[in-house]
């Protein structure tokens, strides 16, 4: 059940970083819809890494298949098959790391949980892993943009480690903008100090942190729910479960501890005919439920497990052996492809919502209270 | 489906803050187990409000009543049923908000979505709903003691807008240190700093909010799943459900993002024969499943949005007004109130994952990889 | 999870027969529809045993109360609760049965799973547990009949043992019919027949089985699921979920066997702009899904277990014995009981089906395959 | 949602029968199992038609690939991704039936649930969709053997239109006896009539139905669910959801209303210090939960909807029509390849329970009621 996320947009993703293929099974996806294969492989391309020289040079194509569930690029609303091959798949790579614990990567919980451990590591903690959501993701920003006019989500880097962006008004941010840079930081005096900060804990073999902010534009009012389902508690598991990610916060967030009651809540108005908020604190949701504002939350990525740099650890035996890792491929920081899983995550949340809100409101009877 | 929480230990929770009766029903309690009314009417009565000068003093008596699933106090196996009548429902109170929407609460919201409103305002989006959580997850407390050695959740509020708690060791503090206040923050000094500044707000009929920290001990490792259902994952929403919450962080969280990888990373040791880490940055969850180490997080919470102030906004005919709140019964601070909720929360998740960790054990095959 | 059905109209029943309650939690039944308790109140009655000299002199009330879910009979969109007290509990009756197992009842196999045994034997496996999908039902019933113009489900006993009802045309039978004579079956000379054969059996300590017809009126084309979710495979379980069922049919069920394809298709027309069928052996649906013609079932019941004269068996400690039950308090055959439970049944299935066609339907895109 | 089957065992089937591929994603395989793909083939091969001149000559080879889930054929944990390539897809057979609605067929009903109707006719309402569920009952069947010893299903051809086989005792029936003929009929007499049966309609252009048995053998007691997850009641769901069953029964079925309780009743008795039913009229489960005893059922199929013979129609317009079938490549008797889906579902059932059942099992508490 773990491999399945939402309850009428429910995609169940597959395959490990270096078996035969990894994708996703969408179950839900309305029939009707055009669905280009075209720009799945582009949100693809934009979660892969090898993109730039912040990233691991692991060229790894990513070319997506779609085995089921489209006819003439129609989706048939039976369940949608992308799978992505796994090409570059150099096991020996790992093969001297397989008996012993990474430090605070999944190897050790990996095999208290299942008693067994893949050849490369954490097996499902990887990600690669994230492949099939953000393919899922790009069925579904398809289908949300011909039901919500305006639907869009933009996310883009934030901070890295101390640097922090200036961004005045982060609703007016365009996905062009974001991509226009590797680092994917609209603010172009800080994207150079974050870069740098990169390069450098790259050359000594570290890895930095940083956050990501996200926005949702033009969600409509009414999605989510009041108690379990909360829209920010779905966004919440959602996002925090991305590789590597610590925390997570809406609207306000954790800087809505310092204020007043007085200063936080964010009065009504009426907009043309429109009830809208003077401010927006909330973040888009109240009570669990959107209230047709901009959506907006921040996720916290710790720096990355993979270093190179001499560990202390513990090998399967129970032996503590220190680890000298050779060069490999890693990103010595997640944050600019963690960008597009950030959005995918979002719109995998808000296409579920959407749909159960559909039933929701063409059900409802004509009583008010 | 959003009023049921869990996989395996299911609650399913109803009522409205006034109505006939809040409850839950829980479906997966094992069979065989004592399971105390008693306790469960303590854990309540941690959570209602009237507890001090500090909290609303509606003096709710919140008394449990068990409508199945035990007999002479043992677990049958079958749903077990907990309700709570609501007794003190002057409804009058709210007869004149009944229309205009309160800024900042879940009025416009619970509207949109559902096209009506509760005459109490959001209907279930109320703190009176969490005590079906609370009462499921006294009966789970109960269960995980005799399965798990040692388990236990211990919270307490960490700060209160800008008075922030001195807490070395969270590890060591009991719920019996916390409940010595009735501000629940074990820092002495701290807590009188805290109790004056929400003493304050509430002469002005404002309010204040805060963070609130929460441990859990001796969680055996292999908990939690790798991709979706990661264990901080599952925390995260559970938390994030949670009436007035904004931010959530496990382990390092946020200044996770502050440190290099090589600061942050949690090495690995042989302590006698178990696999320890030295730090725990990780806040003992790994790749989402549970290592063995204390687990801790952190929610913030908002000011609430009652206040006694007048506020802009517009009634459910669009008519924009202003409201002027006469005196009511409300917090001016819900930290307090939320430590044994936030107890329930992480307690809910821990059920929940031990009972599916029992078949993945359990259904394990002799092969290692 | 065992005590949960449906997907988006979701039904969680729980208590025990002899326990404080029995009674169901309702989640996901619309906002804004009109439910009548009443009527709620009259589904309960239908059900309830102690209707005619046929069934057992247990004289519940079987009061519904409701906790929650409903202002001014108005439906909120959240989880309506609802209660019966369980008044007439003689424990005693039972007390010297407690550590027998009863022949082809659920005791032993319910200490298998649980290794408890209620003191009422088999807990949960009482025909007292449906109270609380008949009241779901009831709610369903209400708010299908504003959604579906002329939905109705109209069930009757068919066979009494070897006795079987001569009914020409089951689509034009009413409730009211069904409803004139105790034993709920409206061919006037059958049900006479029948009648003696139960009070004959009776008088000898024994019991009789049979089988019921349903039908279901009007239901919309486009219910239902193409693979695991068919419609029949919904109905099947929910009817063989019910206590003492032993096999179901869809449309030419069993019978369908004996024929060529060329005597089973249901060739179609066009009827004044309609699709129909020109015969219905399909029974309203093909391949999973509704066709819009009138839907029908047959479900076999066995003797019920309980019965008066001596049987052999074995007791918690092993021990074989010879039980010798004074005359208590059950039916001596279900069926008219039943008949209000397979309505239900049917209703909780097909109000599933139409909250999910609600989103499919209108999350439709424009395009054609 | 559709797509998915099972709690624990979780599996979700997608693809055409027109399409790429048509598999199924496995979640919730425990970890360290051998698997041997080798044996998921040789299921397939009994699924495939083209086996025997009885069945379509349609030619596929049905290789099947795994993706992900399995290192060296040990299972991971993670989800096991098995897939079929469609390789013989002539898509143009069907090109001229596009328009109209095959009577009983899932055209018609496909076309008003989804609005799109595939080139292939109902899309996923094909015999084809089961060849997910038999390689994931392949993979559950060898992880069951080690689990509980003994354990395997055995499905056979028990009737064919109206010849019935004589089978005296089915629980000593094997699969191998069963495979010994193309038609799974392991009454040598009866299969050659119903052989001779089955060409005589082919001639014809005509097709037949019939029943196939399955038993269940050394299922552990306690397995199931008392409330609407009784085993009859997901097993009942399994088999209506295959393409053409029209009816389900378990132990004496339909024949338990032709019985009095005193006939009808199974006795227990201690053989040797094991629990044991006299007879076993309850088909090995008791009110929703096995009992130990051999587990059986019975399920009917229509014959199936293709035949080759004119009929009356209508096309997507409306206008009616009569389709003149070409010859073509389908079963004019489906039950032959019935046996190994029968005894997949069943696997599939009694695997998700096995593991819903180790959570209650090691859950328990001590005491007994």
């Amino acid at each position: 059940m773990d491999n399945t996320f939402g309850l009428l947009y429910r995609i169940t993703t597959f395959g490990e970083s270096h078996g035969g293929a990894v994708g996703v099974v969408i179950d839900g996806c309305p029939a009707g819809h055009q669905i280009s294969i075209e720009r799945v492989q582009h949100f693809l391309n934009r979660r892969r890494p090898g993109q730039s020289h912040l990233s691991t040079p692991r060229a790894e194509q990513d070319q997506v298949e779609c085995l089921s569930g489209l006819v003439n690029n129609i989706s048939l609303g039976t369940p949608i098959t992308l799978i992505v091959r796994n090409k570059d798949a150099k096991q020996d790579h790992y093969s001297d790391l397989a008996q012993v614990y990474r430090p605070s990567h999944a190897d050790y919980t990996t095999d208290a949980k299942f008693g067994v451990k893949a050849p490369s590591g954490g097996g499902r903690a990887s990600a690669r892993e994230t492949i099939g959501r953000v393919a899922a993701a790009a069925v579904a920003e398809q289908v949300l943009e011909t039901l919500i006019p305006g639907y869009q989500t933009v996310a883009f880097v934030e901070s890295v480690k101390d640097i922090k962006a200036d961004i005045q008004s982060p609703e007016s941010i365009s996905r062009e903008q974001v991509d226009q840079t590797p680092l994917r930081c609209p603010d172009e005096s800080s994207q150079r100090a974050m870069e740098a900060c990169i390069v450098a804990a790259k050359k000594k073999g570290d890895s930095v942190g940083g956050t990501i902010f996200c926005g949702i534009k033009n969600c409509l009012p009414g999605l989510g729910a009041p108690v379990f389902d909360k829209l920010e508690a779905d966004l919440a598991k959602a996002m925090m479960s991305l590789p590597a990610s610590k925390g997570f916060e809406v609207g306000s967030g954790f800087s809505a501890t310092q204020l007043f009651g007085s200063e936080h809540n964010d009065e009504f108005e009426n907009q043309g005919g429109k009830i809208r908020t003077r401010s927006n604190r909330s973040g888009g949701i109240q009570g669990g439920i959107s209230n047709g504002e901009f959506i907006y939350l921040r996720v916290a990525f710790k720096p990355v497990a993979t270093i190179f740099k001499d560990q202390a650890s513990v090998d399967r035996e129970g032996q503590e052996v220190v680890m000298k890792p050779k060069a490999g491929r890693h990103d010595p920081c997640v944050l600019p492809r963690a960008v597009p899983m950030i959005e995918a995550m979002a719109t995998l949340v808000i296409m579920d919502h959407y749909l159960r809100q559909l039933a929701f409101t063409h059900g409802r009877g004509p009583h008010k209270v």
